[in-house]
């Protein structure tokens, strides 16, 4: 992800790259090099120590590591709060599709009995369902239940088991496994006589640098801790 | 139409059906039956007649009729401010998902650099494009100038007539016709590495009901002209 | 499906309908009347009288019943034994395009390394997965097993119950249930670098018309019992 | 695609890659080598040289070059006639996925009334509809022709420019380029109360390389001119 976001932010227009740290070097370099935004693609383990340096020494971030819990949000929430100019953008997924997508199902979800999504993956991914699918259907369970819908319509009474999907909340996520697949998902909407599909295909990492550089360039005018990137949609 | 109606608001909770009428009834009938929402689906014809008597006898009313150009409107609203307690909604289209449909692709437009629709009906439809999918590419592409994209990417240089459909604005739309199909559409959006699939099936009549059951519960409490079911939703 | 095939049976070039009886009828009008084929859309309660009555005077049969077993099909060949001009067909599916989608993944099958099914119906649907799908995934198990495929690849160590779906033979098969939905299936085989997907969708009962029509055309020439609309395609 | 044939034949079992030749390398290396097949990615110019050599000296050959018209094929068969014992294999398409879908689209297209293709690419792409479209839409002509199926029911009366897509054969074809898509094809067949889609998407070029890698395991024993690699599934 590094290079990609290397390229990408030295093609935007009104951009410009002024250093690019590998794992082991110092983040002094990123005080020097006078950097009013740092991207932070590492890992669980190093992004809390790169945060603390960073927001300390006046520098808005964009994070797109993985595995921020309360806990983690609340830390950065502090040293945020002794440093109030600065902005920190933390974001699930920067695929801008994706986004929408979400923003989109949760904001249909009210209005539709039925509600199901399949997500589908190469053969290599560990978990399933997928974390997109999972918060997918949590803001969606949360928009039926806000809307006062019942539970789905479903006479199922013989099945195998699994035929019918995990549950997370009370929507059915259906996870496919196949070669040739990259990162697919599929949400689908019924009501009385129509259906609504919302469907998101990412084929490519470089899918993700357009939301990298929309997150740049507003997390800068944006103090304070902003979780998911459709904040600045 | 109107059979669909009459069951709709007689399985609606808190709607009473108080009068139903048919072609050549006389409008008298409405006043006398104290209805508070009249539901018009009759013909570009009659509606206008409908309109004036029921607006100045004080009844809201839903219009899923035809035809409105701006003269139509502008007439309904003269009614309208003579009788400013009046609410009426006229909405070219019932169907929820159809209606969200059209709001996410203008909503997302405007992060894609590519967009595309493919609408696909009955043979016995005698337009191409569809009413639903010309509306939808003249939001997408007022969205697209606002948002200061430039012209699509396409490096078409050799192509049969009619290979990249019709243009709508910016937008190619493509019309399919088969035997099996009722009323679908599917908005493409694409960008760097991902692409965004919002697809609408409208399999029957009855998926206009809740629409229609959703523009009654509102109409009462919005005075004046309001143009789409979208503002109620 | 009664009406439906007296519709089918007198718009048909060439054929001609010369009885119909319902439930409580007497059989004895069908011999009377001359018959040459006699379509059964019955229960599986009433089917086996009614084919040992038929074969026994010398008169096809189109059956669309279900729930026949070996031990069922072992009775219908011992009287079509003992009666040797006469033609039955038995079809699981009359639909032209579900046969032909289970006779692709079939012969597909063996070319890809990973293949699922999700089959998606009305929420009004007792059972999952369909008839149909298990009969697609059993097809297509055995044809993975005699092309000497080895298990799927699928790298899941981490997953909440049923997100995989459920499994027929080694295809897993994933049931969406929703409002809007009529009978659809999607067979998704997947090889490197790129996806095959075969979708049936069937939205009327009308659909099975040309597949009876096409079974009784064909019946009267295939003396014996037939198993499945694909014989005769 | 020249290192990823490289890379399938080097882990394909039971094959060996003994040459790998570029642009302005001797063929002479080739009968050296002791290769039993060639693997030809080349250019419509080089082509026929190559081929030319390489039967004389009695090498098998597979070629994914495209360009050829009848007169090329002509040439090819004359040299073929004089070595009798060697096989060559020209295939349009290798993707394995995109094959079986223009078998399946042929043999279908003689049930339904109504037949339509929509191809989806890049957009760098220079012609539409695609190549791959063009002749799948040949094929499911002619087997309507074959068939006695008439032309397609549509009742459109009022159309803009191109809306019902280009004609190739009876066929409508319609081209979508887009940002964010790669190769994709998805033909509609479509009858009473049902539709057949079938739909293949390429990802990536190592998509065609179990085809490539199937075509040199059957030519060696298919001597003569074999067109189309569907003749070996």
């Amino acid at each position: 992800m590094g290079s990609e976001v290397v390229k990408a932010v030295e093609s935007a227009e009104g951009l410009s790259l002024v250093a690019a740290l590998d794992l082991g070097d110092s983040l002094d370099q990123l005080k020097d090099s006078g950097a009013k935004v740092v991207v932070d693609f590492t890992t669980p383990d190093s992004v809390m120590a790169n945060l603390e340096f960073l927001i300390n020494n006046g520098i808005n971030v964009v994070v797109g590591t993985t595995g921020f819990d309360e806990a983690k949000l609340t830390k950065v929430k502090g040293w945020l709060a002794a440093n109030p100019s600065v902005g920190v953008l933390i974001a699930p997924n920067f695929a801008i599709g994706a986004v929408l997508m979400m923003e989109f199902a949760e904001k249909a979800a009210r209005y539709f009995e039925s509600a199901e999504i399949i997500e589908l993956h190469h053969p290599l991914k560990v978990d399933a369902p997928s974390g997109t699918a999972s918060r997918t259907a949590e803001l969606m369970s949360k928009a039926r239940k806000d809307a006062g819908l019942g539970p789905q319509p479903d006479a199922t009474t013989t099945s195998l088991d699994g035929a019918r999907g995990s549950k997370v909340g009370d929507i059915p996520v259906h996870s496919v496994r196949a070669r040739g697949l990259v990162a697919h998902q599929e949400v689908i909407l019924g009501g009385l006589g129509e259906t609504l599909t919302i469907r998101h295909d990412s084929l490519d990492r470089a899918g993700f640098m357009p939301g990298v550089i929309l997150g740049i360039r507003n997390v800068v005018s944006h103090p304070g801790l902003t979780h998911g990137l459709d904040k600045f949609m």
